[in-house]
């Protein structure tokens, strides 16, 4: 216990010391980081695919679930991902240094800010490892130095993988240290990671509710958090039929396991009647196990009856709830109290009613007739994200490399004093 | 103990609720409640003078310092002050609602994003009464439901201000759970306030070093704090040297007791004898107490020893340290070594040195040629601020109107869906 104290005070000095270099790395350098990473990460790939398998081995003997393997497991083409997704990075624009609204008040001096990195960012992850290189690439873009720490089932992919890096880094002659995976899978190392406030700037915990609630409470550094998503659709009785069919569909069954699908829906009582028929038709088509209240059961009596609490379950499977609502102020009241602050969405045609939406749905997103599917950094041109926030202070909905930066007030001046 | 934890969970609980209506609070209602408060106050300055005596008192008998007292007491100006503030803060831009950065995506969708209210803020502070005027107005103007708890001293003043209050909140039909003044000095409700995260979105903490850093430590509900102000000048080699004396003699005679008062003066070792001399019999006549490291005391025998501790200390006072350094490099690497990310200021004609030093200087302010005593929301152009923030999350320096806020995504679409 005390040498896992020691050790992640070391691995923090290490940091803090990197981050001081790395928030004055030139942008070509950092591209150059970013680069070879992806370079190392190609031509290591039978290495890493090997490294991998020793994981997955293992992982199977302890009987993980299917679902965690899968996102465990290394592929060819995973490998050739992250090496993309970093050479994307590298082509985004680098958000440090930026200065805006720069403006002359009466005193003469000119004030606006500056974009400069947080510092120190510690990420705690699922046994995903190609959650490594998208951390390691948006810290380093960022100008900040990151601690990882990986889901313990990934320790020796996630070792591959941070060696690439380190790899990239020392081509491009910055400091390895900007990269730091922990070492070790001793729990008692995260316990220290979210207390080391003279170290660590700000944690970006990913993974299950559990885990984040209890990072969130035990943390003495700011958290980026995403807890669930329990995302909604509002059909409204202006809707266009098809547009309406389209994004509840979408926005359920594109993909079960993902934070920005749908996993309640709001219809409004007065076209209920029309567009629950086919829409859960195709539903039903798709095996999704369908859960209603008593008005949209009266339509569609295949449907089970949902209970409080599944106004409140992000079901991250083929379930969904669905709701009759007799107008948009209940659907924002639904929304208000049982989402999770993610991304909820309303189809319809009238103009006043998109308007109240968007203003009186206080979620990271709030979107109109479009799928709460696009709810991603990527879709948002953000480019790469570490996650979706559902704070509302510093950083909400998808973190791209701005989230990972703050702005400072910078004054130019001629000589002025205060008077 | 546990009535006082009823009492804050139902003020919590009308809090979140009046916060709903507050964010969605058109602008002319929000100015008619700012400028009805202003009135109330003025309308009422002999009563509330009068409150105020009640407290000035009861501090005098208890033995409060003189300078508590002081910021304790109203006056007549002070109270058209506060009223004068509450009309500045209606004539600021709304910043709620604001719709920015919107851009089509390949996907057809157009993303951006709206400023939004923060929800419910709680603010604890000295007893300075003042500020319960201010921080009522901010919250109010930026959409957000405000829990006020001033210190025990003020509790008669803070009282009668928030009855006016709650006369502007009414004459505008808007709920006087907007602001709500917490009704007992027990310190049993500040350990509620900070950790009702159902009811509480962030917590500004306004006071001395010590009560700032157990809030920080307790709270269970994201801080926006402002630490001490150890701020910096530093005369480069190629300063101009009457821009030099007059900054320095500005950032530390103009006011000694605010956060953005010079603490420590970095002189460059080429130009020490030259500008030390003028400057520190400036100091001298003006009664600064001046602490010196080796090199400076050589040039100024009058100055103290400096030690370890003078440049970590806050002094709010008559009283200077200062440091001879070899170069920029050294004098930012003090800066950050000793500072507190507060304001930090260089004087020099270079313009790659000023360019390294706004750069490289990690301070929620840097500036070029400025005296620190210009980091303040007024002299910045955000209106009244309710704090200095030396927090990197979120908001850093000077927290005006836009600190009160975040910023959520909002999608246009069509009836996009992913593919």
């Amino acid at each position: 216990m005390e040498d896992i104290k020691t050790y992640m005070q070391q691995t923090g000095q290490r940091a803090r010391a990197a981050s001081r270099i790395m928030a004055q790395a030139d942008t070509a350098a950092k591209n150059r980081a970013l680069e070879a990473i992806a370079a190392a990460i190609l031509n290591g790939s039978a290495q890493l695919i090997a490294e991998n398998t020793r994981d997955v081995q293992a992982a199977r003997a302890n009987g993980l679930d299917a679902a965690s393997i899968d996102r465990l497991t290394l592929t060819e083409k995973t490998v050739r991902g992250m090496a993309e997704g970093l050479r994307q990075i590298a082509q985004l624009a680098d958000p440090i240094g930026e200065i805006s609204e720069m403006k002359y008040r009466p005193s003469g001096i000119q004030v606006g800010r500056m974009r400069v990195p947080l510092g120190v960012i510690g990420i705690i992850y699922e046994s995903r490892p190609n959650v490594t290189a998208d951390a390691a690439g948006l810290c380093l873009k960022s100008g900040n130095a990151a601690i990882l720490r990986g889901g313990s089932e990934a320790i020796y992919s996630n070792q591959a993988i941070a060696a690439c890096v380190h790899e990239g880094l020392r081509a491009a002659s910055l400091p390895e240290a900007a990269v730091q995976m922990v070492a070790t899978t001793d729990r008692a190392a995260v316990g220290e990671l979210i207390t080391m406030k003279d170290y660590v700037d700000v944690i970006v915990p990913r993974g299950g509710k559990s885990l984040i609630a209890r990072i969130s409470e035990e943390a003495r550094i700011p958290v980026i958090k995403h807890l669930d998503g329990i995302c909604h659709v509002y059909i409204d009785d202006e809707a266009d039929l098809d547009k309406a069919i389209r994004i509840a569909d979408n926005a359920k069954t594109h993909r079960y396991g993902v934070c920005n699908a749908m996993e309640t829906l709001l219809v409004n009582a007065s076209i209920a009647a029309k567009v629950l028929p086919p829409l859960c038709r195709i539903y039903l088509d798709k095996k999704v196990e369908l859960r209603g209240d008593d008005a949209a059961r009266a339509i569609i009596p295949q449907m089970k009856v949902a209970v409080e609490e599944d106004w409140r379950t992000e079901y991250l499977a083929p379930t969904l709830s669905v709701r009759v609502v007799a107008n948009l102020g209940e659907a924002i009241e639904h929304i208000n109290t049982y989402g999770s602050l993610h991304t909820d969405s309303i189809v319809t045609e009238n103009y006043t009613r998109a308007m109240r939406f968007l203003r009186e749905v206080d979620s990271s997103s709030v979107m109109v007739n479009a799928s709460t599917r696009f709810a991603d950094g990527f879709e948002y041109g953000l480019g790469a994200e570490i996650g979706i926030s559902t704070d509302k202070l510093h950083a909400r909905g998808p973190v791209g490399l701005e989230g990972l930066t703050s702005q400072k007030f910078i004054v130019l001046g001629n000589g002025q004093v205060r008077v």
